[in-house]
């Protein structure tokens, strides 16, 4: 088992910067919970450890990638304010990105800033088997450790693509579809079972590039409809209620 | 206008201990948008803002309950990371419970334990028009400072309630449904327009005494169905969807 050098902590304590993580393809996964939803699915890389959590754990993984950390050192690499037992560094898989399929249904997210609101979505989408994610090149990163985290193991299963938004919608023959105030209501409207939804960003909604894209413009109406209550709902719950909803035809 | 005193700075800044706010029967609102949103509702005890802000906002207050703060008071008395320009602390209104009538759908939470999630679940019930929320009394305050930012305003329309939730519902006449794995489809199941809606602990769901008070057992499916994902929705997206299927059927 090797050594945890001062250079190796470092560097694992620097994977919550983007520009780290884009530079080495590497991004780490913290707690218990979180490294078992994932170890199957990403080549893990590192895998650090205190040893109680060692001797209570047995991962097929080789024992010269395994490492024994004390708890302080835990603390000085953890991107969270409770340190976890174990964290493992996985590599970024390749990005492939295909055209959207007729048959499939999609999201795109269009500059979601909140790690917590991406986590989430994922889960809705792992939830309702959507497979892909298009996200605008600034959108928060899907490998930032709150992410990773928030995604409840989900990021193993759906593949976020970080793209030129307007570019890629501008090229798919599918239907796009987007929430606006003023659309069609959504309850009541004919949807495809495939398509891509877009979700736009907490504050500002979906941009004008990205609306230009749009071919479908839906809404989810309040209850009773006309009546004054909050402004918007969240961009995790609009994403939950449209995504569920287009399900929902197909059952 | 008054003088900030040590000690109001000091009671300002315990109002996010559950305690000191049952007590004084007070609670806080921070940052300008929160503030907004709710001094048309509640009964002002104080207002304390910069001299910037009180500038650039006119008030319908009695001068003397407007103190002009200082930034460093201000990061001393908020419960926020980044300190707010403004706070309003409020009166906490009685709570008047009331048995759940027949045509209206209300809410019960089992230990809901994160502000946020509470927070997202008034904002879906203000959306979908649903006034009452009754909670079990270990159920995060309301009056917690993250859970009134969270509901971004609909803490004005919305009424939470802390019951002895098994005595509640054993109680009432409406239909008590909830959600569990292995219950009926939501989407395929007759559902009343009235009724409550009971939605459980993050971790642990509804507790068994709650659970035997539920008269209808729904499941919001995966899909396509009988796939492994996700273990589970988390609270805020399932009673966003749960609550959303309700209110479709009356489109």
């Amino acid at each position: 088992m090797p050594e945890l050098t001062n250079k190796l902590r470092k560097f694992v304590a620097s994977l919550d910067e983007a520009k780290v993580r884009r530079e080495s393809r590497l991004f780490v996964a913290e707690g218990t919970k979180c490294v078992l939803d994932t170890i199957e699915n990403f080549s893990c890389r590192y895998l650090l450890a205190t040893a109680k959590w060692l001797d209570s754990h047995q991962l097929n993984l080789n024992a010269d990638i395994i490492y024994k950390v004390v708890r302080s050192d835990m603390e000085r690499m953890s991107h969270f304010s409770s340190p976890p037992e174990v964290m493992a560094v996985y590599e970024i898989p390749d990005d492939i990105i295909e055209p959207a399929s007729a048959g499939s249904l999609s999201l795109a997210l269009d500059r979601v800033q909140d790690p917590g609101n991406l986590g989430t979505i994922i889960r809705i989408a792992d939830w309702f088997g959507i497979r892909d994610i298009y996200c605008t090149n600034d959108t928060v990163d899907v490998y930032n450790p709150k992410v990773v985290q928030a995604t409840m193991g989900a990021i193993s299963r759906v593949r976020v693509h970080y793209v030129d938004l307007p570019e890629f919608l501008e090229g798919t023959e599918v239907p796009v579809y987007g929430t606006f105030l003023g659309g069609e209501n959504i309850f009541t409207s004919s949807l495809s079972s495939g398509g891509i939804i877009v979700m736009g960003n907490e504050g500002q909604g979906i941009s004008r590039e990205v609306e230009k894209r749009v071919t479908r413009r839906l809404t989810i109406p309040s209850y009773p409809q006309g009546v004054a209550t909050s402004e918007s709902l969240n961009v995790g719950m609009a994403t939950s209620i449209v995504v569920a909803e287009f399900r929902r035809r197909q059952f």
